[in-house]
């Protein structure tokens, strides 16, 4: 059941979603499976690429990170799917063994006009390294449903 | 070794790049690894939702494009990463059985100042289903090589 609403978001608000750490093996196998690129593939070519080492593909990050967002901040929310997402930035590659934090900050939430049951939340999500380096931001939106009148 | 170069994508030029069928099993394994809302991972609670049915996390729809994207395009171009990307829309929920059509559509191809070896290729990516209805677009950048001077 649904415990947090559209009303449940405060512009500004910051929800930290958790954190997860990343292995050679993990990096490995997501990369064969749909990024196989040298890079995230091949430790060998990856040494001699510009990244000199194993990278993680970019979409792993996103989705590790989407399954802490589902954790820890929508699951318990009333969500009802995404239109898309804008401005995923890739600012630092994501190697094995980093550990991966995930915050997000509410930027707007707008009640639907033809729908009174839902609205939309726009969200920006920060992923930082062990390092508090920020290797990936996103901007986001979700439909969420309102709180309803009992 | 790379067999295309920046100079090898023409602005307007469109690639196909194959298509691929999700399977209920798999579309139920990628949301309970990344994206366990009830509509992607519940075929029940799916029924009762907005969807009527389980569909797609559109991360799987990015994934599986990812895939399709090296396979045919730019695993053969000297391809060096990624900074990002704007405007993934998702617009159609994509449902079991559904086969996905990718093609993608250069947009720009910039050479680097800083870097004379390489430059930076903006793309749009389309995913349509079986009934030709788009159910993803995208718009992506790319780090690639600039051919050689031998």
């Amino acid at each position: 059941m649904a415990t947090r609403y559209l009303e449940d978001f405060e512009p500004g608000g910051v929800h930290p979603a958790g954190s997860v750490q990343l292995s050679e093996d993990e990096i490995l196998e997501f990369g064969r499976r749909y990024d196989p690129q040298p890079f995230h593939v091949d430790p060998e070519a990856a040494r001699a690429s510009i990244y000199g080492g194993l990278i993680a593909s970019g979409w792993q990050t996103v989705a590790v990170t989407m399954r802490l967002l589902v954790d820890h901040v929508f699951g318990q929310a009333a969500n009802m799917g995404s239109p898309g997402v804008d401005e995923i930035r890739w600012l630092r590659p994501v190697r094995p063994g980093d550990t991966l934090s995930v915050r997000v900050t509410v930027l707007e939430t707008r009640p639907s006009r033809s729908k009174p049951d839902r609205g939309v939340l726009r969200f920006r999500v920060d992923v930082d390294n062990q390092d508090g380096e920020p290797t990936m931001s996103m901007v986001g939106a979700s439909f969420v449903g309102r709180r309803p009148h009992i």
